[in-house]
């Protein structure tokens, strides 16, 4: 049985639609359990709403704080508020009461606690949020990073293309995902420094499936399975595809509500229509995974609702049995020491040419 | 009669579709006349193939060479073959023979040759790209940059803010086009320094209808008419967007022809269908402006169209009708007085302070 700890109090729907969603877990994977973290008294009152259900799966483990999504400084909020419902969900994670986590609060908390709480994968540069998007192919596609940090290096793009292959493998079974580098073009001289010099380290770690440089469209439409960004222009990129899918919707809506004649055939195409918007739903393809902790943890989005959460809870609980944390520390571990093979060698070439200098200066 | 020089040579279906464009621009829009720039016999040939047309209103102008979309050293291909016909087009209007260019061809050598050839509008720190995008509200946005600079100050972005609003305001008869800035949240700290110091600066332009920051997510789908950003993450919100419509394509195709049934339904439906690709399709709302140059250039599509070819004509030519390079001067000398004024204050009350700072140490 995987222990899955979800944040009650979290999300612009909280408690109700979390914990509706919490019981729909159950009843969709009867391998997990779930510990609901916050205000017992009013999980416990939406719980009485719901239909019958396994009870021996649900434990409420009270808390009697929280953290706003307005407040300003989270690191101190995360800090103070010892009993906040997402601080003690990550305690319950880093004690080993629970295998993973699904949030759905303020991003600066989760983001926060995280690192606070529980703790950093040993080796990782950068954590990161990796949302995940359909596409053309159906297959879906990770952007990552896409907020967590909005200045990067290289070593920390090449490590969020690490993570966030083994979380493609071990939570949606991809055998050898292709990495893609988001950048203005396909060209080796294409972007800015950062692109630059990223797609030079990326091209050195030849145990990752890097297909090189891709453009924004290439997102959705391409054989792309993880696209690599630094998080301000990964936010750029998947939320502009946000607002695509909803002008979309709009439009199609618009064009099904012209006269009666569209809106009966409209009626007649529900299914249709219901199929488009679903595969363009970017909330039925799953939360952020928060990659770069020790342990799996789901980042939903702040107005979930009740359907979603199943879905998150599939995706963390996937990621436990995939064994994600275990590839990403082999993968981590693997690729930190050639880079700093890498980088002695180099560091010996340079040492024997100044050498070389030396003695031809004699 | 609006004189609008087209590169003939210029895009992946030159120069067939280009003139064949060329001639329904004519058919469509009583007030202009095309100079079709490029390989005469070539051009000959093609009109050869066209319907009936008012030929005095279509003039070839004869060149001898070409620069392809491959060529590395754009800057001095432009400097070099003189009679490209990409440079000479430009050449008519820093002669006043045409009043407006329409051009298929490398993003590259349309930069360069407007830059080189025709030249920059004084005052304006960077010329700038400005495509133009479908909205939900059916409205079309445009985006500046998208590409022409990577790397921006401030004071670049604000330029692009005036240049974007002189165009929509002339071209499609917006009177106070609404602003935002490209960013990764909408709340004052939000961003890169770049981002910071430029919403500070849009801020004091109170003459531009600034609406502050915005997300990727309200390019598409929020009451924002101009989007400014820099070139880098300009590009790939646009492309990221262009992809999300190409995949909205193939998963409505996919949709309807799951069986026989949807099949049917979809040939019942297929005005709304096209209705629906129609609102979507970003090649129908117009090419990308060249900003900041001394008369209006559209750069079209690489893979244009005929059909595509008279709406790059009608932006130009409202353009031009509208005033748009008087109302882009105008406003870009105001901006740059004004704040030349309040820089001239800042460095006044800077100097006093330094002053006073002086006087009480003595």
């Amino acid at each position: 049985m995987i222990k899955i700890a979800i944040d009650a109090m979290g999300g612009d729907n909280a408690p109700r639609e979390i914990v509706l969603g919490a019981v729909q877990s159950i009843q969709q994977d009867k391998d997990v359990s779930i510990l609901l973290v916050g205000d017992e008294a009013k999980i416990k009152a939406e719980l009485a709403l719901c239909k019958k259900y396994d009870e021996s799966r649900i434990e409420i483990v009270h808390t009697s704080e929280v953290i706003d999504m307005e407040e300003e400084d989270v690191a101190r909020a995360v800090r103070k508020k010892r009993d906040a419902s997402i601080v003690v969900a990550f305690r319950l994670l880093k004690e080993g009461k629970a295998d993973a986590l699904v949030a759905c609060g303020s991003t600066g908390a989760v983001l926060s606690a995280g690192v606070l709480v529980l703790g950093r994968l040993k080796g990782v540069s950068r954590p990161a949020l990796c949302p995940r998007f359909p596409n053309h192919r159906g297959t879906g596609v990770v952007v990552c990073d896409c907020g967590a940090n909005l200045e990067c290096k290289p070593i920390n793009l090449a490590h969020f293309a690490i993570m966030a292959s083994a979380y493609t493998q071990a939570s949606f079974g991809m055998e050898n995902p292709k990495i893609g580098l988001l950048n203005n073009g396909t060209e080796d001289h294409k972007g800015l420094e950062l692109q630059r010099e990223s797609h030079k380290l990326l091209k050195t770690m030849t145990f990752l499936n890097y297909g090189g440089n891709i453009e924004g469209r290439d997102i959705m439409y391409s054989d792309t399975d993880v696209v690599v960004s630094d998080g301000f222009t990964g936010n750029i990129a998947v939320k502009s595809i946000e607002g695509c899918g909803k002008a979309v919707s709009t439009i199609i809506n618009g064009q099904y509500k012209r006269n009666l004649w569209t809106k009966l055939r409209a009626a007649m195409s529900m299914d249709i229509i219901k199929g488009i918007k679903r595969s363009l739903d970017y909330k039925a393809v799953g939360g952020a995974m928060f990659l770069g902790l020790t342990k799996p943890v789901v980042k939903g989005h702040g107005n979930t609702e009740a359907r979603s959460v199943p879905v998150y809870v599939q995706q963390v609980a996937n990621a436990v049995r995939g064994n994600m944390i275990e590839k990403m520390k082999a993968m981590i571990d693997e690729a930190n020491e050639k880079m700093a093979a890498l980088e002695a060698k180099q560091a010996e070439a340079a040492a024997e040419s100044a050498a070389g200098s030396v003695k031809t200066e004699e």
